[in-house]
């Protein structure tokens, strides 16, 4: 029994994911389908990876992960798979597996668990849907690719090697000279906190300033409700990483602050 | 191992879906239930109609649809369901089946794959719950009868046949005396695409010029990539029909325009 | 096979609904998860209770409900779990299963189907996560605990018998002295439909006036198209209580109510 997860930017109103169950289940009539997200901002690949990034690690090994935030569908972008030692991930080549590639970009092969990254360029339609739309791959290459791995179908045989995968750029936190650090929002999640691109591991130590949009947070709390309702607070969230938070309260709305955000973080 | 999906206008906040889904499981315990959409447009038939439509095709012989999109609950409204070659339907009759049923509806049986279709007026009550609300057939009457018809209860044994189901009109394209086609905008899906009712095979073998809310297209393209960001364009959507869309934008918001709106096109 | 519901505040934005999903799986893999509902206004405890409430009869005997809407998380409250007669609950302790505890709260064991009812405080760290955030118990806490009593793990094994959960007060209604009642709506949904704390059973043997945000109701009715499109009226809900709705409306908008609001019923 394998389990397919689902994150594309379809939304709930259409019969678009609905439509890539119905394919999956005709192929690999056991797998287990869930759901992470189908509510990534439209089009946008920083954010479909960011959210896969965050669930995926959770999943057991051997999951296959399918993605379809895929702006360029119909164009010459490639279709691929890419295979790690813990798990399968198929869509477009797009950079939406950048976190899971970009070990790999620098030259040679790394140690450890990343040597055994490897990605595909999914070019054997024998295991696609029939008809192809344009506009559709989830539906018509990603849901079909996905469902034969499930059903027992070799990673190697669903395409070919590739060593050149788009890769995109993360935002990232900086030590500046004088102590402090630059970090970004990374992700505003539903109640409005601001997830950071910090570790948490930068912060162990020695206590902290926080300043973000005009406002100071002096030092780290451990809940949310550590502080008054309706306070800022800053804290360590649940993916390990510095986090902006207004108890019982939206963070973004009350600061306007979108991704991309800069947090400036002092010794205190 | 059945599976049953669903479709619904209820919406994912309160706890209608996983009432339903409750009642499914006690019934039917190895049923696969899939979610097609819970965001139908409050009592809107045919944007049920629609999105069953574009998923059911996709889903393995013997998939049993439940459809709940019910403004009709409680009153004289039949609860019915409907036997295809390919699947099951289960409902209100109130027309969200007409795409099924209409090719019937002409006088005499159809001949090829509609001459299997069948509907019965569901009134067996020893296949609903014991207690059926006024409110919520979906809970106490659909989602009892598809749970039992996963369970292996024969179709004929949960109703009556009928011959008159409510059969409600869609939108057609219309081929006018100067070679140009009428058509209309038929759905609008999450991203702001404009889909019509206008089969491509209407448009083959040519090009044409499209005009939709006083925009004018020259032509369609093979993909969204094909033109600049936020340019209108042209295509064939992945149900094969004309779309008109706004690359990495929302054609219906910039447009200003809804459902049934007119879109003309010309020969080039 | 066990059946895992969840009913969180969570979204279905973020990673965070899929993590959980990826734990249960991990650690059960046959259990079978159903969505009840993750867009329970944030924080919002009380609503999380409704909603449950009015899914969790409907599930087989020995379903597993896993509720997070948890603003206390990492702070002194407990994560707790409850067992009654037909099902568990698992969740923070902050007033959310009060419709399961509160029959126990007045000293004495009940008698019948409360007898049963048992809570305990989750405090074996070895049915947990090995590491567990601050910030987010439902991944670390509450979903394995789920699986491991999903997976046949006794309920006893999973923490200490406690006999002072958090208990919250939910509005009721009142019959006056000169036979009018006072309810309240207790609860809005996706049509906007009232739904109110009056027990259908309260209103048989006569006929009533209802009168909400200065509208007044003559009589009930059995279903919305018993009057005409757009008009008010009361019934009976799916639930067996009193709802005020608009046929093919959003009563809630258009009488701008929210919940709490009066409603005041007279003989007629």
């Amino acid at each position: 029994m394998s389990i397919i997860t689902l994150t594309t930017d379809f939304g709930l109103v259409d019969s678009y994911v609905g439509a890539m169950k119905g394919v999956i289940l005709g192929l690999a009539p056991d797998a287990r389908i869930v759901d992470i997200s189908h509510h990534v901002p439209p089009q946008n690949v920083q954010e479909a990876a960011y959210i896969l990034q965050g669930a995926a690690p959770f999943f057991p090994r051997g999951t296959i992960h399918v993605v379809v935030v895929d702006p360029g569908v119909g164009s010459q972008r490639r279709p691929i798979a890419v295979q790690t030692s813990d798990a399968f991930f198929v869509g477009p080549d797009n950079g939406v597996f950048s976190f899971l590639l970009a070990p790999l970009a620098g030259g040679g092969r790394e140690t450890g668990d990343h040597a055994q990254t490897r990605a595909i360029h999914l070019d054997s339609p024998g295991y696609w849907l029939p008809f192809v739309s344009r506009t559709f791959h989830g539906r018509d290459i990603f849901a079909p690719v996905a469902a034969h791995l499930a059903a027992g179908v070799a990673f190697d045989a669903l395409g070919t090697a590739i060593d050149d995968p788009v890769l995109l750029p993360f935002s990232q936190p900086r030590r500046l000279a004088d102590g402090s650090i630059r970090a970004h929002v990374a992700h505003i999640d539903h109640f409005g906190n601001l997830v950071s691109d910090l570790p948490a591991a930068w912060l162990t130590g020695r206590r902290w300033l926080f300043r973000v949009a005009g406002q100071q947070i002096d030092g780290s709390v451990h809940s949310y409700a550590a502080v008054d309702p309706k306070q800022l607070l800053a804290l360590v969230g649940s993916d390990a990483r510095l986090e902006i938070a207004i108890r019982d309260g939206n963070a973004a709305q009350r600061l306007d602050v979108g991704i991309g955000e800069l947090i400036e973080v002092y010794p205190a």
